[in-house]
C-alpha cells in the first residue's frame, strides 16, 4: 500500500547534503532566523570523515560562531612541515623544516581534528541558536526539482519559485554498504572512484514506495557533494580532468614506527617509490597519504578498485619509507582517491537556487582545503541569502556570491594543480634531470603556498558589498556585480593600509575602555548577521578630534536612513587610540557609541582603546591596522569579517560614503 | 507506616554537602576511581551562589581537572581595581588603578562566575570520569554519627570504622524556605545572620518517618558549610569572634548608573556613609557589597535581619556612591552577612573524619576567597584518600591535610582581618585622624594582598610530602608530620632555585620534542592522581651530561621499587634545553623517558625541549625554573602539583633522594 504523501508545506531556505558546507549554511539561517530546513540522504551513522584539516581562517569562522574554542582544544595542531627526500645515496634524509603556517597572520594555527567533531559543533550551535527548530533531516533526498523561472524575479515575500519533492528513505535504505567484510571501515563508497548511489537510492525507494513530500522554497543550495544531484537537474558541468596519480589513505592508523617525524606534518619523496604525506592527528592517530604508483587507470581512465585494499597500501607506504620502519596495529578507516581538479561553470540559477561546496570544485585533499574551502563557500552565501529573505538586504547582492566564490575556486584548482604535480611526481635526481620535480621548488611551493591554503589571501573583488577601485568582473569571476547605485563608492584603501578593501578584518588586540579587558578585535565582530561600522576614533583627547567625531556621531545619530538599522542591523564598535585610563566613556563617547537602555543601562561592550595591557602586552592596534593615531577613519565590515569601506571620519565625505556604501546594499 | 530501611551499604569515601569543596572531594574521588558516595541535604533546586570569584590558583587547578576554559570562556574577567575615596571637598573621586592581580605569576586571571555554573563544570566532570556511577544524592542528610575509635588504625581493606544513618527528605523538605515574597531570591537563609536548619529538617522527617538507611564508610568528609552538622558530632569548635561590621549583598543587579567604573573591580569609602565594594560579573551584572553603617547588632551580637532589604541596602549604596547616581531595574538575588573571622581547633578526627572549606574556616567574602580556599582545601585532601584507600600511599600523609590546611586557614584569616578592618573603616581625615583609616594603608594592603589573594603565595610545610628543612610542625600548624621514613629526605633547592619545595610547580613554556608544539609545562600535570618525576635533563648534546641522564635513567628503568610504579602511579616528564631541531626523541633520550606500546608505538608526549616557538615565543624555562642549561635537575611533584622534591640529576646521590622520597610517601 503506498504511503500517503504529506502535506505541502513552505520554507524559505532549503538545504540539500549536511556536510560541512550544508551545515555551515544551517548555522547561519539558525542565525539569522530563517525558516530552513537541511536534508542529507545519509542515515544517522556517521562514518569516519574524510575532511579533516582545520586553516587559520576557518577557525577564525568557527570563533566568529563562538565555538573555535572546542576545536581548538580536541584537535592536535600542527606546527612544522618536515619535507623528507632522497640523499646522494638514494636514501631518504630530512632536507627541510618550515613553520606549517605562515608566522604572525592570525591568532590561530592550523590543527587537525575528525570531521565527526566538527559536525557536533555546528549541529549544538545550530540546535542553540535556532531553539531547536532546525534540525537535519537525515535519510531525506530531493527527487525532483522545479523551478518557476517566472517567479525568479519576484522578489514579493510570498513568492516561492522552487518546488522540490523529497524522498523519505528508511534507515537501511539511507545506510551505505561497505565494499568489504572486514571491522576496518572502508571509505571507498564516498571516494571520487565510486559511483554515485543517489539515483539507486531514490529507485530503490520508490519500488518499495516510500513516502515522499512536496516543499515549496524561495531558495535552495546545493550543498550535496561532488556528484551533486542538485547540479545535475541545473544542468551545470565541472569543467577540468581527471589526473592518473592515484593515492590511498589510511585514516586513521595509530603506526609503530622508528620514522622520526611521525608526529609532524611530512612530505617524503622516495626516489622511484612515489611519495607519502603525513598528517598527525589526535589521540595518538595518523593519517597518511601514500601514492599507489604500481595502481594504474584502466582505458575508462578510471583506477581498478578491487586493486586497493588496506594491504597493498601500506606496503606502498613501506617502500616509501624505507629504510625506516612502519606498520600498525589499530586502523580506523582507508580509502583510495584518483586526483581530478575540476572547477563549476555555475555556482547559481537565477539567485535561487545556489551550489557550494564539492558540488562546484573537486581538487586533491593533500593540501587541507576541501572542507575549508566548503564552509567558506556558505560561509560567504548565508548571510547574504538570509538577508535578503529578510528583507533588509538587496537581491541583487547574491550575485557576489559566484563572482567572489568561483574566483576563489579556480584559483584553488590553480594551486592544487600545481601542488599535486610536485607532490606526485618523482623527484629530480639532480639539476639535468628535467622530467624530475626539483626538490627546492618544491619546498618553495610549500612556503608560498602556506598564505593560500591559510585561507587568509582570499581578496573578495569589486562589488556593492567591496567599495574598491576597478574592474568588477575581472576581479571577480566574470559576472556583473557593479554597485546598484548610481554613484559607485571607493573606500579609500590607504587610510587603513591593513584593513585590505575585499579581505577579512585583521585582528589586534586592543582593551575594553570600561573594563581594561584585552580582546582580539575580531573577536567582535560575530557571526550574527550585522554589518559593522567601526570608527577608528583617534586621539579623543584632541579637541580638534572630538569635534570631528562628534560631528560623524550627529551625523550617525539623526540618518533616517541608517539610524533604524543601527544595533540591530549595523553594529558599531569604536577604537581610539587615547590612553585608556585618561578617557572616560561617558564623558568622552557620544551615547550613539555606547547606547543607553531604560532597562540595562549604558553599553559598556562597545568601545575600546589601543593601549598596553596588564598581562597580554600591546597589540599596537593603529600601527598594525596602519590607521593614522590622530585622525583615525571609519570601516565597515560585512557580516563575514570582510572590508566592505575604508572612509574619513572627517568632514561630509567619510558620511556620505558610509551612507553610500549601505544605500547600494540595503533595501529602502 | 514507617517506611522500611534500605538495606546496610558500605563506601569507601562519604562526602557530606556537595558545594564547592565536596565537588571538588568527588572530582578527586572520580579521577581515583574510589567507591565514593556525596549527600547534600539541598533539593535539587541551585539558588544564586554566594561566592563567585576564582583566583588564578583555581584556574589552574581547573585546568589541571580540564575544565578552566568553560569557566575562562563564560566568565567576567577582572582586570583592574578603581579605589575611590573622599577628596578634600568630602566628594569620592578615583585615587588609585591597581591592576587586579599581580604580573606575571600565572597563565590566569582572576575571574568572576556564577557559582552554579561552576558546580555544573564539576557536576559534568564527576559525571564522565566517575563512567555516570558517582553523582550527588540531594535531599539526604545524616542523621548519626559513629565512628569505632578502635579501628581507625586498622588500614586493612576491610575496615570500616565509620558508622552513619543518612535520612532521605522529600522534595519539599530539602527545599529552604525564603524570608521574602517577592519574585526576587533573598540569600538570608544561607547567610552568617541566619539559624542552621540541619536539626529543624531531620526533627520534622522524623514527625513524618522519613526513609534512612545505614552507611558504612572508611573515611568521611563534611563538606557541610559553616554550621556542619559533622564539625559538631565531632565535637571540634570554630575560633575566633564576629565584628559588629555588617554588610549588605545586591548579588546581583544589572545597574543603571553615571558611576564610570561599574565594570571595574571598585573599593568605594565614602566620607561618613560607609563602604562600596563593586565586582563586575557576565551578562552585564555587578555585585554590589555595601556596608550597612545604620544596621547595628543587637545585644546578642546579632544584627536585626527584618531591617534588611533590597530598599535599605540600594540606599545605604546611593549614599556611599554620591554624587553618582545608581538604580537598577533588575536584581537577582540579594542577601546579608555580618563579618566574622574563626579557623577550626581540628580539621580531622583520627584522619578518617576530615572537615573542610566553611566547616573550618568563616571569614568575610570580599577578597574572594571563601569558595576558593575550600576548594582547594579539598584539592589538598582528596588525592591522599585516593592513594591510601587504593593502598599505594602511607597512611600518614593524610596528617599533612590538617598541617598544611589549617596553617592556611590561618593565614587566611590573618588576611581577611587585616583586609576587612581596611574596607569597613571610616577613611581617615588627614594623617592626624588616628582612628581613620589611611588610604595609602589601604591600596598597600591591595598591592601586598594580591600575591595572598590569588592563591599562588601557598607554601607547605616539612613533611614527608615536602621534601624541605625546617621544623616540620613550625611550618604547618603544629602537627607533627615529620616524614615516617628512618632518614629524612632533604632536597636541594638551589638546583631549581625558582620550583620551591612546598609550593605549586610554575609554568612556563616548553615544546613538544616529537610535534614542536608549545604547552605550559603545567598542563602536562594533570590531575590524575598521579606523582611526576619531571627530569630537566640539560643539555642532552654533551657527551657527560648524556651519560648522567643514561645513568638515572638506567637507575630508574631497573628500580625494583620505583619500576612497578611508572607510568601508572608516577609519571616520567622530561624538558632538556639543548636546540629541539638538533635532538631526536629516539637517539637521544632513553626509552623509560617515553615507553614503547605494542599496541600504539612510542610515547610521543613526554619529553620536551627548552626551545623557541615559532607562534607563541620563547618560555625560557630554564632561566625561568632557576636551572643550570647544563647539568639540569630532578623534581618530584605531587599529584596537585606542589613541589615534593628537587635533587641532582648526576650522581647516587640524587637518584637516592628520589627513591628515599618516594620510600616516605608510597606504601611497600
Amino acid at each position: 500500500m503506498a504511503v500517503p504523501e504529506k502535506p505541502e508545506s513552505k520554507c524559505d531556505v532549503l538545504i540539500v547534503g549536511a556536510g560541512p558546507a550544508g551545515l555551515m549554511m544551517a548555522a547561519w539561517m539558525a542565525r539569522c532566523g530563517i525558516n530552513a530546513r537541511i536534508v542529507d540522504k545519509r542515515s544517522t551513522k556517521i562514518f569516519s570523515g574524510q575532511a579533516d584539516g582545520l586553516q587559520m581562517r576557518s577557525l577564525e569562522i568557527f570563533d566568529s560562531f563562538g565555538f573555535a574554542d572546542r576545536a581548538w582544544k580536541e584537535a592536535n595542531h600542527m606546527i612544522e612541515i618536515c619535507m623528507w627526500n632522497p640523499g646522494e645515496d638514494g636514501t631518504i634524509r630530512r632536507s627541510d623544516r618550515i613553520p606549517d603556517v605562515p608566522i604572525g597572520l592570525s591568532r590561530f594555527t592550523q590543527i587537525v581534528l575528525h570531521q565527526g567533531r566538527i559536525e557536533r559543533f555546528f549541529l549544538d550551535h545550530i540546535k542553540k541558536y535556532s531553539k531547536d527548530s532546525l534540525h537535519v533531516e537525515r535519510g531525506v533526498l530531493p527527487e525532483s526539482l522545479d523551478i518557476a523561472a517566472d517567479l525568479c524575479d519576484n522578489h514579493s515575500p510570498d513568492s516561492y519559485p522552487i518546488t522540490v519533492k523529497l524522498r523519505h528513505l528508511t534507515e537501511e535504505e539511507a545506510t551505505p554498504a561497505q565494499s568489504n567484510g572486514s571491522t576496518v571501515s572502508d571509505g571507498l563508497f564516498r571516494s571520487n572512484l565510486a559511483d554515485d548511489d543517489t539515483d539507486d537510492l531514490i529507485a530503490k525507494s520508490r519500488e518499495k514506495q516510500g513516502s515522499t513530500e512536496i516543499v515549496k522554497a524561495k531558495y535552495m543550495v546545493g550543498c550535496d557533494g561532488a556528484h551533486s544531484w542538485t547540479r545535475r537537474q541545473l544542468g551545470f558541468k565541472l569543467e577540468g580532468e581527471p589526473t592518473d596519480f592515484i593515492w590511498g589513505v589510511l585514516a586513521d592508523v595509530i603506526p609503530i614506527t622508528d620514522f622520526p617525524d611521525i608526529r609532524m606534518r611530512c612530505a617524503v619523496h622516495s626516489a622511484s617509490s612515489g611519495s607519502l604525506m603525513v598528517i598527525p592527528r589526535e589521540n595518538k592517530l595518523v593519517r597518511l597519504y601514500i601514492q599507489l604508483t604500481e595502481i594504474k587507470p584502466d582505458a575508462s581512465g578510471r583506477a581498478d578498485r578491487s586493486q586497493i585494499t588496506p594491504e597493498t597500501i601500506i606496503k606502498a607506504a613501506q617502500k616509501i619509507i624505507a629504510p625506516y620502519n612502519l606498520t600498525y596495529e589499530y586502523c580506523d578507516w582507508w580509502t583510495a582517491y584518483q586526483i581530478g581538479q575540476r572547477v563549476g561553470t555555475n555556482f547559481d540559477y537565477k539567485q535561487r537556487v545556489f551550489l557550494a561546496g564539492d558540488a562546484v570544485h573537486t581538487h586533491s585533499p593533500k593540501a587541507g582545503q576541501g572542507m575549508n574551502v566548503s564552509m567558506q563557500d556558505a560561509f560567504n552565501l548565508g548571510w547574504k541569502l538570509g538577508l535578503v529573505v529578510k528583507g533588509i538586504a538587496n537581491p541583487s547582492i547574491l550575485k557576489t556570491y559566484q563572482s567572489e566564490r568561483r574566483r576563489v575556486a579556480k584559483d584553488l584548482i590553480d594551486f592544487d594543480h600545481k601542488f599535486s604535480r610536485l607532490f606526485s611526481g618523482r623527484p629530480a635526481k639532480d639539476v639535468l634531470d628535467e622530467t624530475g620535480v626539483s626538490m627546492a621548488d618544491f619546498k618553495e611551493a610549500f612556503l608560498k603556498g602556506g598564505l593560500f591554503a591559510s585561507g587568509l589571501s582570499v581578496d573578495y573583488g569589486a562589488s556593492m558589498l567591496v567599495a574598491k577601485p576597478g574592474d568588477a568582473a575581472e576581479q571577480g569571476d566574470g559576472t556583473d556585480v557593479a554597485s546598484s547605485s548610481k554613484t559607485r563608492v571607493i573606500g579609500k584603501q590607504h587610510l587603513a593600509s591593513n584593513i585590505k578593501l575585499g579581505m577579512r578584518f585583521p585582528s589586534f588586540k586592543v582593551l575594553n575602555q570600561s573594563d581594561a579587558r584585552p580582546w582580539h578585535f575580531q573577536e567582535r565582530l560575530k557571526s550574527d548577521g550585522r554589518f559593522r561600522l567601526i570608527l577608528f576614533a583617534g586621539n579623543v583627547l584632541s579637541p580638534a578630534q572630538k569635534s570631528r567625531l562628534d560631528a560623524f556621531c550627529a551625523r550617525l545619530a539623526a540618518s533616517p536612513r541608517l539610524k533604524p538599522l543601527l544595533y540591530t542591523h549595523i553594529d558599531v564598535l569604536t577604537c581610539h587610540s587615547a590612553p585608556r585610563t585618561q578617557t572616560e566613556l561617558l564623558r568622552d563617547f557620544p551615547e550613539v557609541l555606547h547606547p543607553f537602555s531604560a532597562r540595562t543601562g549604558w553599553d559598556y561592550d562597545s568601545v575600546f582603546a589601543d593601549d598596553e595591557s596588564y598581562h597580554e602586552g600591546y597589540g599596537d592596534a593603529y600601527r598594525n591596522y596602519g590607521v593614522d593615531r590622530e585622525s583615525g577613519c571609519v570601516v565597515v565590515t560585512r557580516p563575514d569579517q570582510y572590508v566592505g569601506f575604508v572612509g574619513e571620519l572627517d568632514g561630509e565625505e567619510g558620511w556620505s560614503g558610509v551612507e553610500a556604501y549601505f544605500g547600494g546594499v540595503l533595501v529602502g
